[in-house]
């Protein structure tokens, strides 16, 4: 698990020995099983989550529904609005399979930064890539029809649609799962063709 | 204009003279015509807006249709997903009003970090917030129904419904003209009951 972290922040600075064992000494790895809740509708929290292994996603509880919006797999970072905010979370998080996690805190970053001022441009160039990346997802669901999204994802994220549940899927998607399942069938008659 | 930028900069961190110094030494302030072309589809720029005075908007060219996909107004920031991905643009940016703007460039900023590495801490707030403002936008657009989006525009944007014309917002909202009207119309009969 820390070479796989140590690979993910070198992608964006290079590490000191120093630095490294700096990171070592904190306590920021944690396994959970699979169905965990790791943050809740109401809560307050400074915890953001990089995906080790495994698969968390993020849904709302509207009118007695679940409504997933996200997922997030190896590599993936998830910096609740909560953590900035300060206000209570309005989603929860919870784990779709069992999931190895780096877990942050706006708390412990601040000293980090402190101390190792670089830390702060890890984060800084990261929150940039995830802007992007969300804004041009954001962008694509807005300008795509449902079976577009559904074309995107078997190319951009094929593992997801073995890895979660139909249902949670199609919420996803922004669809009924009815709907999911006829779009299915159609794409499959398209490409035997 | 001047005051309006150190004022926003302010919000996030403290300026002494000599930052606010170096900044007016930059040429970062641009006025724009209504209409004007910021960014266009496959153009790399490095380019990122803070609007002062004005509208703007970012919208795709899909099929030869304009889809529009945001609007910013006073105190809003565009960072283009090319600026970070460092690949041709995927969408125009345009004003929707004659607009004052401060206009920063990853090169300029580049240099700025590392003189006054407080520009950093600036940098990754603002980034972790438009991240945030943008996930809480993009959820309530996957959870809500268009009427419900309309609503919420009325409650947190009204001036935008003023500001700009019926066809970009409808686009903005994912719905198709004609809908927006009768979703109006339905709207203005429950005001009235």
């Amino acid at each position: 698990m820390i070479d796989i972290l140590f690979d993910f922040i070198s992608r964006y600075v290079s590490l000191s020995k120093e630095e490294k064992k700096f990171i070592l000494s904190l306590d920021i790895f944690r396994t959970v099983k699979k169905g965990t809740i790791l943050l809740k509708e109401g809560q307050l929290s400074k915890e953001s989550y990089l995906v080790l292994k495994g698969c968390i996603r993020t849904y709302y509880n509207v009118d007695g529904e679940e409504k997933t919006t996200n997922f997030f797999t190896e590599l993936e970072v998830l910096i609740p609005p909560c953590v900035s905010s300060k206000t209570p979370s309005k989603y929860f998080v919870a784990c779709v399979e069992d999931t190895m996690l780096a877990v942050s805190n706006s708390d412990l970053e601040a000293k980090l930064f402190k101390k190792f001022p670089k830390f702060e441009s890890f984060s800084r160039i990261l929150s940039e890539e995830l802007l992007t990346q969300q804004q041009i997802n954001f962008d694509e669901f807005k300008t795509s029809s449902p079976e577009q999204r559904y074309q995107d994802l078997l190319e951009k994220r094929p593992d997801l649609i073995q890895r979660v549940p139909q249902h949670q899927l199609a919420s996803f998607l922004g669809i009924i799962p009815p709907s999911l399942s006829r779009l299915r069938a159609r794409i499959m008659v398209k490409t035997k063709d």
